[in-house]
């Protein structure tokens, strides 16, 4: 097994800097494509061979040093009882808006509830045992709560920062009841084998640091404890997130992704050196031609170079339009260049 | 005349802290949506009668102490030959995606272009003659070429920043050209009687600090050059901007805007304590209740109170769902707290 990546993870000693891209399957790859042309992006999360087969897809071309569970962020609001669909982002159907809408939030069983998705970390943990670790994911509390609330994914997500400073408790109740699933849902997910877990929190960036430490971080951070004990890496990437680095030294994670925003040195400076990085390539980069990608890469590298720990990932999910040889060129030039 | 607003932006003392809002002719005002019943927005901004009346009712409602005029930061667009429609949003005909696509931009004079905004801005001015400063405004030049690049308001600008990466000579052709009809748009706006020029550069916060030096500080900063001479305060608005404090230094503005994501004093820090302040409360906020809206109110004076000068604003435009009686309880709180 290639355990490049838990070894940055853990920051200890690495021939070379581990690399993979979040979003790595997706519709940039043709295989994916010809996948989504024969089911839905919903029949392809929750059919294990399925989600098995794309999540396969960047480690057979790339060599990518590790796979990450193909799904969604949203499943677990499933598992809550709310009905997802994609359209094509999600779109939930009755958001919640009111203390009476809290109450049908269920603190429910995720391995009861959505199944699926620890067959599929089951069946790539045995497809994956000689090859590259599974990484687990789930959305971080606030982030899958600000879907729950706003219903789908907006620009500002300013129902949700209303509730935030309106109704403070109804917040507090709402982050509770998904933080309680969130721990069950990822510790479901190691058990079943995910050997790494990355929570995201997409949306913490619209928060300033006060409301960030009381209703992203602390709850973000609440998870991490509760999964401390299952012994895999635990990875926080909140993003857009350079006026919370302060706050994020406190998220109780081993390692933080970072976007392309701040340097990998500066963002380690921050957060006082003590933590693996991830990240930090803008993910247009990869539409400009091969010589420029490479550059790029070595300026991220030589940026990381005196990190406790350095996993090579992107600022953000790889685009859709994204040529597959501009991927494979990044993969060769880290290689390359962090030996 | 009122001026408490140009001797903050100067950095002279004041009895108490100015305050005007974003966007505060804007959807939350009856007065405003009655007007839009009978005119479409289009129609508003190209009739001077229509945009002074729809301008002067935040002064007349709340006794602002700056007005700003009633425009879009989209209209030097059409100075510049581009088909806009706002469907609701800006949508542009023909974007920007090649050099033949560059060479249909037109460096146009506004005044022959666009008269209906310098009569506008003439009619304000002898309308707010004894009232209050009346501020013109234009997008930053990165933030209108990435509208014009884009097609549209998207999430991640990722058009514009491919260019950025894949194209930088073509990127500044465009910026240049931008850069140009801006200068002479701001500098109209003066002519006919603005009394201080904001640039808002709403998109700037997606690029890393070294392509935002290279493709917006640098074009920002040469309208603020170009319109120095004409000796009225100058205001850069960076949304989303903390990652990019250091290079913001280089402005060239007088006054700079910021979000509610950074505290005052610590964007003054950064920023080399050389600038007046404008901001920064979070818009959300103006959906508590008025006691909560009054303590933040108090806890941004708060950190306002060692800087050169602090002009009260939100950290982004007012939201169209804001009660207005929370917009006046902002504003006589900032009365209240600041004297």
């Amino acid at each position: 097994m290639n355990d490049l990546f838990l070894r940055a993870c853990r920051r200890e000693p690495v021939e070379r800097t581990p690399v993979w891209i979040m979003r790595q399957a997706g519709r940039y790859l043709p295989e994916y494509r010809a996948v989504r042309e024969r089911v839905g992006f919903t029949t392809l999360y929750r059919t294990p061979e399925l989600a098995t087969e794309v999540t396969l897809q960047p480690i057979d071309r790339f060599g990518m040093d590790a796979a990450i569970l193909f799904s969604d962020i949203l499943v677990p609001a499933e598992a809550m009882g709310f009905d997802v669909v994609f359209n094509p982002g999600p779109v939930i159907d009755a958001p919640l808006r009111s203390s009476s809408d809290v109450r049908r939030m269920r603190v429910s069983d995720p391995e009861e509830e959505v199944p699926f998705v620890f067959e599929a970390v089951q069946q790539l943990s045995r497809e994956l045992a000689d090859r590259v670790p599974l990484i687990g994911f789930a959305g971080a509390p606030f982030t899958l709560a600000a879907y729950l609330i706003e219903g789908r994914g907006t620009k500002n997500f300013d129902w949700t920062k209303r509730l935030l400073f309106a109704e403070p408790q109804l917040a507090h109740d709402i982050l509770d009841r998904v933080t309680q699933v969130t721990e069950r849902y990822v510790a479901a997910q190691v058990r079943a084998g995910a050997q790494a877990i990355q929570l995201f929190d997409s949306w913490a960036g619209l928060l300033d640091p006060a409301l960030y430490r009381e209703f992203a971080l602390r709850y973000a951070r609440r998870v991490f404890q509760a999964t401390r004990s299952l012994n895999v890496p635990l990875i926080y990437f909140a993003l857009n997130s350079a006026h919370l680095h302060e706050a994020l030294a406190g998220c109780g994670a081993d390692v933080v992704g970072a976007d392309w925003r701040v340097p990998l040195d500066e963002v380690s400076r921050r957060l006082g050196g003590r933590f693996a990085l991830q990240g930090n390539l803008d993910p247009c980069v990869l539409f400009a031609e091969p010589a420029k990608i490479e550059s790029c890469v070595r300026a991220t590298l030589e940026q990381a170079r005196d990190l406790p720990g350095h996993v090579f990932n992107l600022g953000h999910g790889v685009l859709p339009q994204t040529p597959v040889e501009h991927v494979a060129a990044m993969v060769e030039a880290v290689r390359r260049h962090s030996r």
